[in-house]
């Protein structure tokens, strides 16, 4: 993308020109839309100018090269150090404390002593004052919200019980006292959550009412006659649902329920209630059923919680967003009901961060076995030959590989979005929230992937629990469930994208004049240029250019035609529900287009930002292969747009096994720089593990 | 595929022809290649004729069209009936047997009680009479394998453990016995086996040699001043592993073993070596270790055996195939050593097929779960209105009814297998061992993803023990990899594919020129007719005929390819071990592809055999949703070969999704015909279970 594209020179050049002249300078969002609609204006032209000349000429298209000389190998100390540069100290201190006996927990327990180990190994990690990273200092805290997903991040490497267990305490939990009340709150809990002396529950689910947060049931109600609201669950399916800490060890939760003072509903708000006396036994009112065996995560506590008319004091709403004066009126500092709720709902992209950290974390662990094992063992091979190490085996390397490199991918851009969610503070961040909930969905989902992908390429070895695959595959199956369950999280993606197009195409008539324009020269260019969609050298395909301009032009037109298929069902008089729900299929498939564009645009500025050129030059390798390997996958769209033709789709098919098989030539350090303690690792790969 | 296709005539007819004059009427395999071949030349000329005059005249294709009258609701017990038209009332038995205390065991035992209650278990079902059904009438069997695999594959519907040690203990021990042995071996040892008397092994699989077992170690050597057999393991990585049934139950196995007489390795023989005395203790020389905790199947106790130098009598040597005399001397019926080593791993094929089909169980119990759950569920909704059921979402019906359609389809694949096992009796029947490898690994490779979608469909309920997805999934990921590691196994059905084309290549000429023919007609007409590749229509994307020429195609080109680059690599001078690696990926194509074509088939019998046209009606929509949503996840293949065009790829695309939405108005009934018993559902899906 540069110099050579004179042919397009006048449409960018009028698309920037135009720009300007609005004068619009607004916010991240637009620069962000403009910046992608020239991207796929680029994608389109991109490959005219010198290129176009060779290709009108008749020239048959190159074959893919063989690959260069091959980069110097991975120094994976200071891969991982280039990995871990935010908060690197802290993420040493957590991996060395992974080693703990506190924290080292057998496979095997039954769910009472495993509930029990992890509460421990949760009051140690409390101990060494990790819990309150994110808390304020006056109460204990370091202020410091990134350190608080580091530490979740790193203790991913390890059981994942105690890391959601860690998260439900002093995330969800403490983060809702903390991000949902007033300075009272924090004063009166942030010192006893951060510790784990009152252990807590983030008490939103409601059995009927999974992902729909919006319509649940539980009701507070303000009586002025005591000063009081009274919490009550008025069906036996509102009852709060799967709430971790709930059926064990939890005394206090953080309760999402209707306000409601005098005759008006006010909407989704947050109150603390007691469960339990300090002996552990519920309080009047209170009903608490264990929620018993699950898939996995079996060392967390869930339960059910319903309330029978339990009162707590005025004081106990969380009140931020939404107080009630002592005369008893409500007064929110922000009017819009639905603009209230979501901005309570933000609390959740904490967890929703953290969570993707935490899949990076587990995939990265799944891939160390799993290449460490298929490096070591050796099946079939020539005659008269040693077998061949089962990563030789194309099918083993695409099945690996291209994962590997994905997971690369989601690490550069799960800790971008740390960096951006610490740099919010509390400040509304629309794009946080889109890729947050985008990065949290695409990231558990390549997880659950990625393990099963693992343990297959480990045989029958794979299935043995001390491999660590039969946990790590149970426990993080759930990931694509809370925290918002992926679908629901791709269309809420999709309707952000949507919104911002939406927003530009009323308020900037430039835009139409610039999509229009960028139309016209796709449909004009795509049907005259035979050169864009039949390039096959390997220097092409491998083009960091081509690879942004392939994404941003398929992300914007998925959203164009998703746009426009929404108001055309519009247009014919169809309810906003139906249209949108019409058209699911492609909200998922742009939600996902746009994170694997985010995806690709970290591990581009990780190329850049790489302390070495060596480093530089294996990162440029695995997000090529990143980039190629999605587009294989996606060829089909590609090739229905007219975006490739056959000849070019083959050829990224041929280039991502070529690929792969040079990842694997460096597979071992590139998962040695993860740096999973040995003590996590099965010994059977290297590892001191059992 | 029919009439109007006179264009074509003179080429098929001259196949015909060609094949009538060679006269080599020879068996099943030549005719099931020429009928493939003839199906991929009606593939490329199968819409020439009356619709090519409509296509050329410049008409624009249709799009595709509403969908005609809906037929009538589902008779669930009528289909159950058809479903189950093999060995119904043996399958009832069963089915009513489920709900018997012994079977029902619940989730969360040690595994310590786990086990004894599978053994119990065990042993209730060879009460029952079941664990003999495939042996000899005189040994109390029915001689009916068709009637063993029933019994398996119904009991799979329940705890997978207990499946998997009655065919350990069955299939596997007394299978090796009844396959490999002889008269004396079945008398001496298959009533004991049967009543579970005697707990056995299978022992082939050894640590360093997973799918390799030609390559095996352990060692069986002839001492003929004794007249016995000395077992041996050689080195620690040759002990036997993963061996069902050793850890505690076993008391003799079947080793697999390098037989030694003289000078001479006459590769891999079977030999009885006993393992434990009446008290449970391990005989001398032999050592047995506990491979403690799985992934799943906790209710199998596998281990790991090693021998030092253990002594039989000659006579435990399971010699139908190869056995010493009593001179001294080996002898055997099949003179070469390659092909006696592959009619032993015959003894592979029972259990196969009964993998496949306790496959086809799970993911059967499954979707019973998911659609009744879905259907149930209600989340979100238009304003004012009820909230929508979630199974009513485009994405759950797009994640469930092709996976619904798939099983259905694998359902009759896997029956027709069963009977051809059946039928086969001993003979040897390449095409019988190439569908059970190939069967197999698809039906295990779709039961793993469609019990993660119906899980995930389930939200954070599914995650629940109770539901039965904790188990489901845990259990049947080893599916994957016992009985051959799936990737293993589709290369072996690619190998044999492969033989056959090149046998036919070699032998009859007549074969090269209508492959000429073939390549030249497709090539010609490929780039003459625009309207092969475009017609959109609904009648014609839902035309049996269309759907069978798709797959017919894609088989025999990927056949035709994967032989050609097969070919120029050997002809290059590369090892041929190195030869087919490389184009491994390319084998898994074709053998999947190949197995779909298979399953197609068989979808399409039942719609011919169903028992009213209501039910041909659905089974019809059901094949074609299969065909269809195949084809779409294969579509950038077919948009890369030319076969279809953009706006068909896309018009397919469309269509997977209005099946689905047609699937879902009867995928009650649909699921209900499976015939789950109600004591497996859970309570929240109307189930009376847990």
């Amino acid at each position: 993308v540069g110099a050579d594209r004179t042919a397009t020179a006048s449409l960018t050049d009028l698309g920037l020109a135009l720009w300007r002249a609005a004068g619009a300078a607004g916010g991240r969002w637009e620069q962000t839309v403009a910046v992608e609609e020239l991207r796929a204006l680029e994608g389109s032209l991109g490959v005219l100018g010198a290129e176009a000349a060779r290709g009108m000429a008749g020239a048959p298209a190159p074959p893919v090269a063989p690959p260069g000389p091959r980069p110097a190998g991975i120094d994976a100390d200071a891969l991982l150090a280039f990995l871990d540069r935010d908060h690197r100290a802290l993420r040493d201190e957590v991996r060395h404390a992974l080693g703990h006996a506190a924290l080292t927990i057998p496979p095997g327990l039954s769910v009472d002593e495993y509930r029990a180990r992890v509460l421990t190994a949760v009051r140690h990690l409390a101990g060494r004052g990790w819990g309150r990273l994110g808390y304020p200092e006056a109460y204990g805290g370091a202020a410091d919200p990134a350190a608080a997903v580091a530490v979740f991040e790193t203790l991913a490497f390890g059981d994942l019980s105690v890391v959601v267990k860690f998260g439900v305490q002093f995330g969800l939990f403490g983060g809702s006292v903390h991000q949902l009340g007033t300075e009272r709150h924090h004063a009166a809990y942030l010192p006893s959550i951060g510790s784990l002396e009152l252990p807590g529950c983030y008490a939103m689910t409601e059995t009927s009412h999974g992902s729909n947060v919006r319509d649940l049931e539980t009701t507070a109600t303000y009586d002025a006659d005591t000063d009081e609201l009274e919490v009550h669950t008025p069906s036996e399916g509102a009852g709060k649902d799967y709430i971790g800490n709930a059926a064990l060890h939890g005394r206090m939760a953080t309760v999402f329920a209707r306000l409601r003072v005098g005759d008006r509903d006010h909407g989704v708000h947050a109150v603390l209630v007691p469960l339990r006396d300090a002996g552990g036994g519920s309080l009047p009112g209170v009903r608490i059923e264990d929620r018993g065996l699950k898939l996995g995560l079996n060392g967390v506590d869930n339960g059910r919680i319903w309330f029978d008319r339990v009162r707590v004091p005025r004081a106990n709403l969380l009140d931020r967003f939404g107080t009630i004066d002592e005369r008893g009126a409500y007064r929110s500092p922000i009017s819009s009901s639905g603009r209230r709720f979501f901005t309570m709902l933000r609390t959740l992209v904490a967890g929703r961060v953290s969570i993707a950290a935490a899949s990076v974390s587990a995939a990265k662990v799944g891939l160390t076995i799993a290449v460490r094992y298929a490096d070591d063992r050796r099946q079939f091979g020539p005659k008269n030959a040693p077998e061949t190490p089962i990563l030789d085996y194309p099918v083993v390397q695409r099945a690996l590989m291209p994962r590997l490199a994905t997971t690369y991918g989601l690490h550069f851009a799960a800790r971008a979005l740390q960096r951006d969610y610490a740099a919010s503070g509390s400040t509304d961040d629309p794009e946080l929230e889109v890729t947050a909930a985008g990065l949290k969905a695409y990231a558990s989902d390549h997880c659950v992937e990625t393990l099963q992908a693992c343990r297959e390429a480990c045989g029958g070895q794979g299935y043995m629990a001390a491999m660590r695959f039969a946990a790590l595959k149970a426990d993080t199956d759930v990931f694509t469930t809370f925290e918002g369950a992926n679908d629901v999280l791709y269309q809420l993606v999709a309707k952000g994208l949507l919104s911002r197009y939406r927003d530009q195409m009323g308020d900037l008539n430039l835009w139409r004049a610039l999509q229009y324009l960028g139309e016209r020269a796709e449909t004009r260019l795509t049907g005259l240029n035979p050169v864009t969609t039949r390039r096959t050298d390997r220097d092409h395909l491998l083009d960091e250019g081509f690879h942004a301009a392939t994404f941003a032009y398929r992300e914007a037109r998925l959203l164009r035609s998703a746009a426009a298929r929404i108001r055309a069902r519009l247009q014919d008089g169809v309810d906003s529900f139906v249209a949108v729900t019409e058209v699911q299929d492609h909200l998922v498939t742009l939600a996902r287009a746009h994170i694997e564009h985010v995806v690709l645009l970290r591990m581009h500025d990780a190329v850049a930002a790489a302390p070495t050129p060596a480093l530089s030059e294996h990162l440029r390798t695995l997000a090529a292969l990143f980039a190629l390997s999605r587009v294989e996958a996606d060829r089909a769209w590609f090739l229905e747009s007219g975006y490739v033709e056959a000849g070019k789709s083959r050829a990224i098919r041929v280039l991502v096994g070529a690929l792969s098989t040079e990842a694997r030539e460096v597979a071992r350090p590139l998962v040695d720089a993860f740096g999973v303690p040995a003590e996590l690792l099965p010994a059977v790969v290297g590892g001191a593990g059992a």
